[in-house]
């Protein structure tokens, strides 16, 4: 599980920092790849990782303005041009799916797969499988914006193989019983329960994805205890009247949040291009007085999610 | 009167060639920037430049293909944030006036500047003031897709100065009548023809710029005698038959119409990414065997038009 940050600047591109966009990579977990938001020149960066369009199979958008989604329509033409079959789903506010059918349809696009719309009128849980849930929560912006906070459930922990050779139990479907926590009887009578014979599971980890927002108790509660915090951060602790009229956070806000919600990492992106030189400090110091464990992420940043010490 | 190439590549971008855009900069002639098609990262190749894009006031569209406006929607909002306040005018296709107000509608984007359309729905003359004339025509492409053609109208030759002063004439309201050509009778009864008095004019210059499309007649008219040819040149001479399925040109096709049309110089675009390295040369070559004063563009590479020598 890594995050691969394709754009992190704010409203227009910079050179140093293209439109919002964020990877979710699950090859190990899952073979797929889940894409947050699409600003602009999102296929172009691609371009320059080792990510392949078809691979992505969900794109969570945050809201829809235009520097988070003016990529999309580029992006899934691309993928089709490049062999993608598999559909693919797209969650993100109203409007999401009519934004991608007009482009599509006006230019003549016709893909190689299908495209699911969620719609996601209401908060809450968009997404659940085995191995994964994701939730999505309203934050404080000028028009809808959601949050998703992407929860892996637990890894159950392994047979423990030797023990169960000390009983002399041959592999076969009593492993299998046994794997499933069952109680079983064995031919002499002897009953072995299944919860005897299974490691510690391993929590799943937990990260939390925010699109653009105010300081909001909602982001604290969908980044409770995350593994990693991904939150704006458009200005500086400094400029803490102009983000609340632009609806927006200030470095230090964003930390606030990932200190409340007892977050392990905090990575800022969406930054206003003023940030370049000396004042690129001024963001990252507003935010790691209060949260040390804080990183202004760049273009084609990446971070492995991994999983925690067990105490 | 200079060409600066934003993007050189077809379909999708390859990391050495962006999306279609060319911008025609008129900075000396208007103070203006004409841009023609704006695929998906134009707003971004700009940033490489010294392109103001609030110096763009119009924007002319050859068909909707995303490869050639999936750019339009963010360099539109761009040109708003950075302080564009003059209106602009979009040429194109039926269709561009949707796909721009839904775009800029769905994603809330709010302009400073207001955007008039022109929906061309026959081919001819689409602007005209007194020192340029653009005339459409229709190409052979899978959807309606136009060609432009750029007439600079003629300079009228200068005054000649010294000549008047043989005549012992002071600079005043008589000057005027002799500029414009009329025929002038002195205080002691001698009449002077103004024209006369000016120099020899000099032919405006002559670009055209096509969208995609199959070898077509249209193309020979549309480029007759231009200074520059801009044609797409998707693939190399030994490709014809792909060329036809796909509604493209190959670069042969391209030099055949630059010869039958007796232009100055032919400027290669829209190129596939395949034709990198040795098989850059065969594109080239097809095209150069045909009509050798042709150029396969690469992105940012600019040309300045120049006024022909008088003969």
């Amino acid at each position: 599980m890594e995050l691969e940050f394709l754009g992190t600047g704010s409203g227009v591109p910079s050179k140093g920092r293209n439109l919002s966009s964020v990877a979710l990579k699950l090859l190990n977990e899952r073979n797929e790849i889940w894409l947050f938001d699409a600003g602009e020149g999102t296929q172009q960066q691609i371009l320059s990782t080792t990510i392949r369009p078809r691979k992505i199979n969900k794109i969570f958008i945050t809201h829809l303005h235009g520097d988070h989604i003016f990529g999309l329509p580029g992006l899934l033409s691309s993928r089709s041009f490049q062999g993608g079959e598999q559909p693919l789903t797209i969650y993100g506010p109203p409007g999401i799916k009519k934004f991608v059918q007009t482009t599509l349809e006006l230019s003549d696009s016709h893909l190689s797969y299908r495209i699911n719309y969620v719609e996601i009128k209401q908060p809450g849980v968009v997404f659940e499988d085995d191995s994964f849930k994701v939730t999505c929560g309203l934050l404080d912006h000028r028009i809808v914006c959601y949050g998703y906070r992407i929860e892996e459930k637990p890894h159950v922990g392994a047979l423990l193989v030797d023990k169960l050779q000390q009983y002399q139990i041959p592999n076969g479907p009593i492993w299998g019983q046994i794997k499933r926590g069952e109680v079983v009887e064995l031919a002499d009578g002897t009953s072995l329960d299944g919860k005897d014979f299974i490691g510690p599971s391993q929590p799943g980890r937990i990260v939390t994805i925010l699109g653009d927002t105010r300081y909001t108790k909602e982001s604290i509660r969908l980044a409770q205890n995350a593994d990693v915090l991904v939150h704006e951060s458009t200005l500086a602790s400094n400029e803490g009247k102009m983000a609340y009229r632009h609806y927006h956070s200030t470095s230090a806000q964003a930390a606030q949040i990932a200190k409340k919600a007892q977050v392990q990492q905090l990575l800022l992106t969406h930054i206003s291009a003023r940030y370049v030189g000396k004042k690129f400090y001024e963001l990252l110091n507003g935010a790691c007085q209060i949260f040390a464990n804080s990183y202004v992420v760049k273009d084609f940043d990446h971070f492995e999610v991994k999983f925690r010490k067990q105490e």
